[in-house]
């Protein structure tokens, strides 16, 4: 929490758009005393609504003019050529200029990748980008990478994502030598597909702490701080898991809604079901990294309310006290060094 | 339940070999007329153990001779080639011999596959067998395919897995016309590898109920029938759900066991709890498909108890009863034909 930290927050993006930003933005600037702020978007949108949110402009908070906003049905090209005063560009523009140290959108993914990528480009030695979260586990949480920026992904490109997530895992988690796994099937000798053979290859001469193998359950055992895998199976995993979580939750209120006496116990059982529910609150997990770029772009769930899009803000500063680019670009060199003094 | 059908069991493999097998046959002979099961392992084991778990041979049990085991640590290759008089290729062995409609094993996946798919080869049109089994969903269940054989899939082979899980939707829950989902990922633009989107244009053209992309979460919220995905994804898919489901009911056991008061709302709800566990106990999802083969193949969990295992022996007398591989074979005539017309 020592130097003032600026964050460029896209104001008009998301299912909720300013009506979760600009509160957001409030309980962040309130928390936070060495955050700044910078929202951007339409100023005829934002300017009537910053004293209802309890912000005023002023040293700590100053707006950005962006006329246009990225749709949800923008396919990432038409966000990219033909939406160059969007705020989701703009924000990112700021940190490309320098003028920000992050932003965050709870815009169109996809979008959100392809003008991140496309303005601020790659760290040395990363070819792709990859998308970032922490998932909970019984022992805490877990991070897994890629979550859908890449569907097809070369072993180089799996040890890379190995590279980053480790890198996070040390500079945000402050785990020493953080355990990566590579998820895989379970099945024997038909253990896994060409490039998550040749990466494990890869892993294991690399110099990072690769445990091996790892399966979908093992994202929520703990025992593993890093899961990599390509964006395909990351995406499915991660749905999956939301698909489950629901269904869970759906029957639960279907059990206890039964009967009188059901929904008695359900009564009796609400304190500790409630604190259950807070335990998996996705809010408490909102803000994806988007990895690999020369810049911090932290990706917020396109429903959230202002304490996700809050939290997720709070990854954005974390990731800016840590430097963490810096950081990933430091370990990328310091194992192609072990690798080549071998 | 009209005609009898033969059933052979590996009676040694998986967790609990004998001890699972035995009475979970005594519960199915119980419990249905219309089967009759072989019994295949070793006799100095079975004999001395069949009276205990009230079961005598006679005309609706056998007993067959098998001197080896395959183990979970065998690779396919050698149980294959090194264990030919094994319980589980035995009872494969009865099936091509035709002395058996199907047969039910809990060992190793690997091994089973490789074997069934030497001894009883696949169906005409079908390169390569699929493993389906299915999932609890809001809607009752969703059947999913291919869940770990296969780790690299064309887009015909995901096209004949489609077929195939279609056909068991309607031969087994009696699905008019199967609504056919294709995993895939949620971003726009970047949706899929290359095999999803070519099986996509297959799909769309191909006669059955193609809904079209579906995503992780679908399994679980009902509203398609089939969920057509590679073996990698469709593993990955399986394992991850199973560690949400059991993270959230080990969060469940801690919330409620942490005060004297949480654990007395723990007892007014158990009856609630109990009702939710039962719906996900997967014994009664136990007995996965190996579908594409000449011959019927049920997987069951190695770790499956008496119930379950005598689930997945229900399970296959199922796919008899309804002539699963014929029904597959006439399907794809059909599909064909029609194309060819068109």
């Amino acid at each position: 929490m020592s130097a003032e930290k600026v964050i460029a927050l896209d104001a008009m993006s998301g299912d909720l758009g300013v009506d979760a930003v600009l509160p957001a933005a409030a309980r962040v600037l309130r928390e936070r005393a060495d955050l700044r702020l910078i929202l951007v978007g339409d100023l005829a949108v934002l300017e009537p609504r910053l004293a209802q949110a309890g912000l005023r402009t002023g040293e700590r908070l100053v707006l950005e003019h962006a006329p246009e906003t990225v749709t949800m049905e923008d396919p990432p090209s038409r966000a990219l050529r033909a939406k160059k005063r969007s705020s989701m560009r703009i924000a990112i523009d700021l940190v490309k200029a320098g003028r920000a140290h992050a932003c965050v959108s709870a815009g169109n993914t996809g979008a959100l990748m392809a003008i991140a990528r496309f303005v601020l480009k790659t760290l040395p030695g990363i070819e792709r980008p990859a998308i970032l979260t922490a998932l909970p586990s019984i022992q805490g949480h877990t991070l897994v990478l890629d979550l859908g920026a890449n569907v097809d992904c070369s072993a180089q490109h799996l040890f890379q994502f190995a590279v980053m997530g480790s890198v996070l895992a040390t500079a945000v988690d402050g785990v020493d030598k953080p355990r990566v796994g590579l998820l895989n099937v379970g099945e024997e000798e038909i253990k896994g597909n060409e490039q998550v053979k040749e990466a494990a290859t890869l892993l294991a001469a690399s110099g990072l702490n690769y445990i091996g193998f790892v399966e979908g359950d093992d994202i929520y055992k703990g025992g593993v701080d890093v899961v990599v895998c390509d964006g395909f199976v990351g995406n499915v995993a991660l749905k999956t898991s939301e698909g489950v979580a629901r269904m869970i939750g759906h029957f639960m209120r279907e059990e206890f809604s039964r009967s009188a006496w059901t929904r008695l116990a359900g009564l009796v059982a609400m304190p500790v079901l409630g604190a259950l529910k807070r335990r998996f609150d996705p809010r408490r997990y909102n803000g994806a990294s988007l990895l690999g770029l020369r810049g911090i772009v932290i990706k917020s769930h396109g429903g959230a309310d202002q304490l996700a899009f809050a939290n997720a803000v709070q990854v954005a500063a974390l990731e800016v006290e840590k430097a963490v680019p810096q950081r990933i670009t430091a370990q990328l060199e310091r194992l192609l060094t072990q690798r080549q003094a071998i």
